[in-house]
């Protein structure tokens, strides 16, 4: 598959290219809003692999760009630049696209980390809302560690909750998860579900500060 | 320790009366609205450890009675009879007994269970503004699914988070609960991160009610 990364310069996004690109074999294509901030950031996610003798080919391209001929656009942006991003890719994401919502609306005090959703009820609602007609959305990858998923040695043995409302784009983003080692992918329903699977991160983010002995908590589903 | 389960005849307090029966040696009494009512889940309970070779005695007394002399007392009662019931044994609670709100609002439509939290922000929170004056309030227990406590056949290797914003009373209900086989207790932080704490059982629920091979599903936090 073409997997295009919107903001793929950030940290999730910088994560799952150095997964995806360890893992599986799917096309990369790295988007930023400026095709050069992405061409750096493909090279040198293409030199973390070749480091680990992993020769790969990683694009680099605007995210308009990046997203032409995507079978799957994940939306590695934050919250509330979800809405955004969307608007200014949506024309050039194909029809038999799948968009993937990755992000998480959070706010934090002294105690911790608290889901705080947009007013369309999560984050994924927000990103269906403004998708392109008849392109379907799935909310994955929400609940694993930017800093987890970039650090290559750290072994996986996690889940990520999937929701969405077309079983067949739900199925491709699962395969997508599933390629990456130690990564299982769970079922969690519709996209009105997404709210319960958003408020997930919050949480792991919360026990991970208070347990002693688990730094970047993730969780399986047993 | 001297555990009083309020509500005990529910089948999340059926469960976690079972598993505590069978793996701990902690002093159990089963509360309810009435004595006869909890003398006969008490003798239930028995009976059916009994049938596992397990010779354990569990009292049953009315709720009032049931909290005397109570290291915790584990409020298992649906959500919206959790401030009635503080009320109710409220005075008759010690002073050094901590209580235990296992309760999860929640709200069911066509797509799955959505986390529905009552206007303090969290069943905890509530429990907590019910409390006698001084008594910790540690949300725990929440995650875990009433069948898969009460099939005893059903080995577990789950977690289940606590919030709290007393140390000493965490680390209490951390003890209970890591004397259940199999499970694991996290910290999630103080009681203001309750609501994340509380959203995660949803979120199980529909994932256990989408993903094959899946039926009882908890949490691993890894």
């Amino acid at each position: 598959m073409q997997i295009a990364l919107v903001g793929g310069t950030g940290d999730i996004g910088e994560g799952l290219t150095l997964r995806f690109g360890r893992d599986t074999d799917h096309e990369l294509v790295v988007g930023s809003r400026t095709a050069e901030k992405a061409a750096d950031a493909a090279a040198a996610y293409e030199e973390t692999l070749a480091d680990r003798g992993i020769d790969r080919s990683i694009e680099g391209a605007d995210n308009e760009t990046a997203v032409e001929g995507a079978d799957v656009v994940i939306l590695s942006v934050p919250p509330y630049h979800a809405e955004d991003t969307v608007d200014s890719v949506g024309d050039a994401v194909g029809d038999d696209a799948v968009l993937v919502s990755p992000a998480v609306g959070m706010q934090g005090d002294g105690d911790g980390l608290h889901y705080h959703p947009p007013s369309a009820g999560s984050v994924a609602a927000l990103v269906a809302d403004a998708a392109p007609e008849g392109v379907p959305v799935v909310a994955a990858f929400t609940n694993l560690s930017a800093d987890r998923l970039t650090d290559l040695d750290e072994e996986f043995d996690l889940d990520t909750p999937l929701v969405g409302d077309d079983d067949d784009a739900k199925a491709r983003v699962a395969d997508l998860a599933e390629g990456v080692e130690g990564l299982g992918a769970v079922d969690a329903g519709p996209l009105a579900n997404a709210a319960e699977v958003e408020s997930l991160t919050p949480l792991v983010i919360n026990v991970a500060r208070y347990t002693d002995d688990l730094e970047h908590v993730g969780v399986k589903f047993v």
